[in-house]
């Protein structure tokens, strides 16, 4: 079984990652960020037209990744930045995303629009350092993709949930139906209901592996992510 | 048909890569290399003992990054550096196989070492910036992998060979069994004559291949390396 992780040891994961490994953000990113447009590819093989919302931290950054490499992959992807941020890697990444001619809103998409022009929303707002409440800026677009009728798909966490206790019970919330994890999942996942749960992020040295109990599920062959489902 | 780049072009292409679409390094070296590791897959499913000799260059970056993915694919890899370079790029890479459990070599490997003990060896001392003449400190190892009997798989360039004329006839030369030539085949490709030419590094924008006139083959599904022969 596959353990699940929670914050400080997801955010603990990451500092060794980083500090210990040597690991560079950028290094990670492509790598994670390839595995979500790859696991799309294996959950949604026909969902051509897909939107990918991004958030200012580095789950923005692997959404941006992964915009890239599914352009690369045939996908029609249109992206969405509720807040852009002056970091140089993030502004690296959205140029990569323009010069491959993957176009980039202007304004926030309305229900009607994410429900008639899209096939599949990938939700790359928050991942798992997120801490409750959602800032004014991302309001609009998550309760508009909490009310839309277009599947979902969230890169690590279901945005808006708490890393560990998942969802706000009472208030609507988001509903994915496809969660792909990285590195291992985090303890909300244990909340998750949608039909298609993945794991990515298949950069995990055996002995960190083992150092935190991760358990990690066999990926077959050479493909960066498998499906827990 | 895919076009073959000179030298020139090849610098050109890079630097356009780098500086007009601000891919870091780390970046492309990471796709780079794990095309490497997924096309070696693909030729060579069973040779599991690989020895991956490694120069101070970019190719070289990309053979440290190779390697860490087949260790992951389930190979077992060891690394020779015939001169280790005290590059802040490489150290990371060089500390992330040995965090991987991939033994380094401490003295160059005879001929007879290498056919005993590796069923593959991966080429990545020199890449498409090589001008001739081979300097000493890496004389000896291209020696042995020349006279060795166990199958070569080249990145990019196959070692001692002119990136734009190949090798130097009348004096042995590498003759390798694959090649895998990075986002676009180079001019000395046209003298391999080893069964397996692939091509990887598939992170080209379809804008900068029409303005390279690359005419790169289609590959396939989410596959990061295509079959060239």
């Amino acid at each position: 079984m596959t353990r699940y992780l929670n914050q400080s040891e997801a955010t603990k994961l990451d500092e060794e990652l980083f500090n210990v490994y040597n690991f560079g953000v950028e290094q990670l990113m492509e790598l994670a960020g390839l595995s979500c447009a790859s696991a799309i590819s294996n959950g949604f093989p026909s969902f051509k037209n897909v939107l990918i919302v991004v958030g200012p931290g580095n789950n923005g950054g692997d959404g941006l990744v992964c915009a890239r490499h599914m352009k690369i992959f045939g996908y029609s992807p249109e992206i969405f930045l509720p807040k852009r941020t002056a970091k140089t890697l993030y502004e690296n990444l959205i140029k990569q995303c323009e010069l491959f001619e993957i176009p980039i809103l202007n304004a926030c998409p309305s229900v009607e629009e994410l429900n008639a022009k899209y096939s599949l929303v990938v939700d790359a707002l928050f991942g798992f350092s997120f801490k409750p409440p959602v800032r004014q800026e991302f309001c609009e677009i998550l309760h508009n993709m909490i009310h839309m009728s277009t599947p979902c798909c969230s890169i690590d966490i279901p945005s808006g949930w708490d890393v560990e206790n998942g969802p706000t019970l009472g208030a609507p919330y988001l509903k994915p139906e496809m969660l792909i994890s990285l590195t291992a999942p985090k303890l909300c996942a244990r909340f998750f209901k949608g039909k298609l749960h993945y794991l990515g992020g298949r950069f995990i040295a055996p002995v960190l592996a083992r150092k935190y109990e991760l358990e990690l599920p066999n990926y077959v062959g050479i493909e960066c992510y498998v499906c827990l489902s």
